[in-house]
């Protein structure tokens, strides 16, 4: 009111925030198809599964192509640094909260074995299904190519925060056009949140954008630096950037939401604020053949000087092709989440995913609420 | 800021977020009239009960309209699947939680008796009240006439979302205009929450739209697939749809909130946001005369695949016309939701229902947390 | 986006949703006058205690005439209805809770006895203090002239909800332009809470309003009808409804903040919202002087067949002069709330109550969640 | 709607609401200056130490200047008042939470001993670092003096809220410019929270404004009085002042938010809002070196008859030196709060604090809340 400002504040939404508007026509889940093209791939479902150590393994990815879509093994954690990682996630598993951090601190401490790269993307290809492996920027470049040679299919470049324009006193920025054009095949990089950051990025030539920072249930970059942006939002607004970038080259990046969704009603959400795909951490850690043992931790909680995670309790609530396509024996959406994406399609009338990225979103916050704190007290 | 937007959030509303502004002419409650016409009938109270196994059975179709109000009978639920359907209303009661999903799933897989139609409507009809009757989209081209021919006067087609146009592979969609023709009783279509999805079944020629998508205490669907709109809104949308209609046509189609309302104060705010009457499942759940014997659960749960809601145990507060009518031995309004309604048409000062939907609608995020931490504290 | 509108929301504002800006000049608290005159009357502070009857007996309406405020005896509850009064408080005190409201509701249904008018009135003038006292509008005609004649001062007229013009078969709606001509003491009426019906009741030649419905800790109007206004908001508009009848006649209309206030803090941004003086209920009813015995009730609760409020146990905090003017031994602004508005008054600067209205308001919803929770978290 | 206004609500916003935009370039942490001058004075860290008597002893500032800080000793507390300053705090650890507003409130009234004042200082000056020092305005004219006499190098003057024009019976308001001409060191000056008393302020000369009124975790001036501006909102406001007089003058007077900051997250966001630097209470209670044992208080809890703020207990988490530059060994953002910084200038791509301040800030009130109750339910 008269007073000048030193800046203005942008609102922005957070999947409990908002709900889909249903459609005026409606059509038969089965009617809707989900299908996700990535590079030259298709996947059946819009579902990749986090390249985080407690939900893929080499078993765990070959089980997710199986089913259609694509489970991505980080080659920085465990898999690359125990040649018995399955006996080091035992050990994870076992180890009270209370000394868990200092023990993924010290785990997490241990050299990369590059000999392990080509094993483990091996172990994925005989199983016959797309291989997507994972590097931080750091890596990427000298890693990639091995992994390449051992059959990867899709190349996915992760950090917190990954911008085309890297700052470093220690290392040479990571050129992604140069990745590229050296890997020949398929990249997906991320985490941005931002249209300016997604924009440059798709400019490099990247085939995919990560979306998401700091929103995961084993993520703590918000309290512990202040950095995010709520999911819908940022998909929206990389997802702004894609169409940008569609409409002025005819090149379509794929966008894919990555941390915070939890329910089939969270993946729905993130389609329709434009999303193409998401990806997964949490709700598969809860399958049984996640290599967590009912726990999951984020990437940057096993950080020497700055843990921001935790390891979660997530428990185990079936196996994974009952998570992605029921039946559902709970009600809260965490179970059939392509039963779920169908369904909502069908109430807004969205044959495929590029229509149910055009219903309409409503800002709700009362949504959850709405009866929720009497249901609450009267579940018998 | 300056970044192209995807796609824009409107803003919705919720019971929890509004409250009613008092006038500045007050009225004695018995002044007010709380009539609801619907078609050619014309009830005392604007009330109809839910069509919901654990709310409507015939004998309490029979007390809601001895009362003034309507029981809608399901006619997809256990009354039409099983001759003994109080046996397995009295199974259901007495299974604990956790087996209740799986049971429910399996006691609606049972098959629909088509004899049970003539009997259930009959069993109603018999105690000389009006006789709704309720089928889903799917099957009420077949069933409906079945019901009309028992005697049925009023015709319900629900489900989860329902629109005017609806496409699916296995059946060809309900045209609501052909089966109003046949059935030549008033039909009441539901449930849908946007302007454009209530105009164009309006155009169909129908009666009544039912108000709500998935807002009821018993119902999950906003988590499991993200669809939804808060009751506020929608019913205020649903109304916008009818005035332009009805000023278009001069018909006037009965705009019914369904869902979400659990006090007095909500069925005040319904009315408030322009409904014309309301549906309640929950709070009559709670009657003495319920058939759910203390518990509800909505008709979304017994989904095979993806059940989105739960059983809730709900209590019994006192007879239906306790709940009704008073008098009120607790302080929370839940009971004498009528004369709850008069109480707050005469603070308005309206006179009847066209008048209290012209009250004033405040957003008040803090009207309940204003003083109730500290009181529900200090509740001694 | 581009729907019809049924109607707008206005969005309203409560004490826990606001703050008041500090000032561009301090003064020191004892500069700070909280001088409150009311018709010929000039109270040492702005403060009257609610017309309740565990709030105000006759002793304690002398305690707070001498303290400097104005307590105000309700004649239609026990103390007109009950010789021994205190019998029947003692009684109320010792009931437990869940047979609290069927009691309320037999008491008050007793007869009241015209006879004790004018002993409670001059129990209070007894005291050498300004006496007022609280009637309905039903009984405002017919009572008052008998508590004017033994003595009453000042009267209090007030409903849930009262208007200049009210509507009913029973009886005809009290003038109050006749009440005040028959009577000649100042008349303070209530409660409201709009703009409009403020401005009619100021020009029936009133010299006081009361601002607030369904606010207060010991009320659930707003849950049982739906009816209510933050009291922020309630204040603001009721403030400006006082100016312009000020501008347009120079006489000027005491705003009394009636309900939800329980700090320092709040009575502090009623103030700021503009009002005049507050009235008190739960607040004083914590004194050991009070005749609830650690309890309050609203006087809705008793309702025979739509009792809204309950009992809530308040406690026993200090003696009213303690409450009232300190010393605190409590930190969370319960106590010492003359105190606490001259500590405000000295942080915004305002020498007096018409100052202190000119303060800046913020809508600061995060104002006490800020470290809040931390700070309960860690209280040792 | 229409009616007429008393006065319009500013929005303001607190830490929790919002969070910062990730930029489209990155830089590494170690690229970043964190470098803060104050005066003639230039910090390591932007880090100050509260002048609370739990927070600094003169061995604590000593620590916090060797780390690069500034620990800011209060000399009106118990530093002053007690020659075994140590045993009065222990004696204040030992007691129960139940008599520590009495304990305090007696504590505090004991008389200063001005000879303390330079006995103080001497024992920071002796471990070889900067020596800061607070008084209140009364007494910042007489006892200064003293202070730089003994060879305080910078002098704090600090109130709840402190103008540069406070009006008084029994003493005359602090001329600042008179009392810098005095004392010719750097002066810092707070708290204020408003655009117009920041820049008053800023133009008497002093060198560094407190910003904050009322939001420390062990504070309740915003319960008890009403008065309070969120974080966020002051630091811009009088980030807004800084630029202002800046631009105007040419001298750059340090902004630094004092309150409310409990994590790395909340210092980056109050950089990002325009502080230059930040003053640190609870979270330095919590170094093994802090004088308060694992406690904090506020100077406004000894208030004789109006305390605000208690007693909390902030246990102890580590050394200064963890807390501040880690490694954490939580993953809370409560330790490694320098290492926080750099890292959240890095998702930004700030190199130094003046670009941090120029990071967007989102309104994000969902930010904690996505994902968080599931992640509390889950934590195994």
């Amino acid at each position: 009111m008269g007073v000048p400002q030193f800046k203005e504040l942008r609102r922005v939404y957070g999947f409990d925030e908002v709900s889909i508007s249903p459609g005026p026509v409606t059509i038969n889940p089965d009617q809707a198809s989900v299908e996700f093209p990535l590079g030259a791939f298709n996947f059946a479902i819009p579902v990749l599964a986090s390249a985080m150590d407690a939900v893929v393994s080499p078993s765990f990815a070959v089980k997710m192509g199986k089913l259609g879509g694509l489970g991505v093994l980080n080659l920085e954690g465990v898999w690359c640094r125990y040649e018995d990682a399955e006996g080091v996630l035992q050990e994870l598993a076992n180890t009270p909260q209370e000394k868990i951090t200092a023990l993924l601190q010290k785990l997490y401490s241990a050299p990369l074995k590059e000999g392990l790269i080509g094993q483990r993307v091996r172990e994925i290809k005989s199983g016959g299904v797309v291989c997507a492996v994972s590097f931080t920027p750091q890596n990427a470049k000298r890693m990639s190519p091995i992994a390449v040679e051992a059959g990867a299919d899709i190349l996915v470049v992760q950090a917190t925060v990954t911008t085309a324009r890297h700052v470093s006193k220690s290392y040479r920025g990571l050129v992604f056009s140069e990745l590229i054009d050296m890997v020949k095949v398929p990249v997906v990089v991320g985490n941005c949140a931002t249209y300016d950051a997604a924009l440059e990025l798709m400019e490099t030539g990247i085939d995919g954008v990560l979306i998401g920072v700091g929103p995961g249930a084993a993520c703590t970059t918000r309290e512990v630096v202040g950095v995010g942006i709520p999911q819908i939002t940022a998909t929206l607004d990389c997802a702004a950037a894609r169409e940008e970038y569609y409409q002025r080259t005819g090149r379509y990046v794929a966008v894919i939401t990555d941390g915070g969704i939890r329910t089939g009603g969270d993946l729905c959400k993130a389609i329709a604020a434009g999303a193409d795909a998401v990806m997964l951490g949490t709700p598969l850690s809860q399958a049984v053949e996640a290599p967590g043992h009912g726990y999951n931790w984020g990437m940057a909680t096993p950080h020497p000087a700055l843990p921001r995670g935790t390891r979660i309790k997530t428990g185990t609530k079936g196996t994974l092709e009952q998570i992605l396509f029921g039946p559902a024996t709970v009600t809260d959406g965490t179970m059939n989440l392509v039963g779920s994406l169908r369904m909502g399609m069908g109430m807004v009338g969205a044959f495929n995913i590029r229509e149910m990225q055009r219903a309409p979103l409503l800002y709700a916050p009362d949504i959850k609420a709405e009866g929720k704190i009497f249901q609450m007290a009267q579940r018998g």
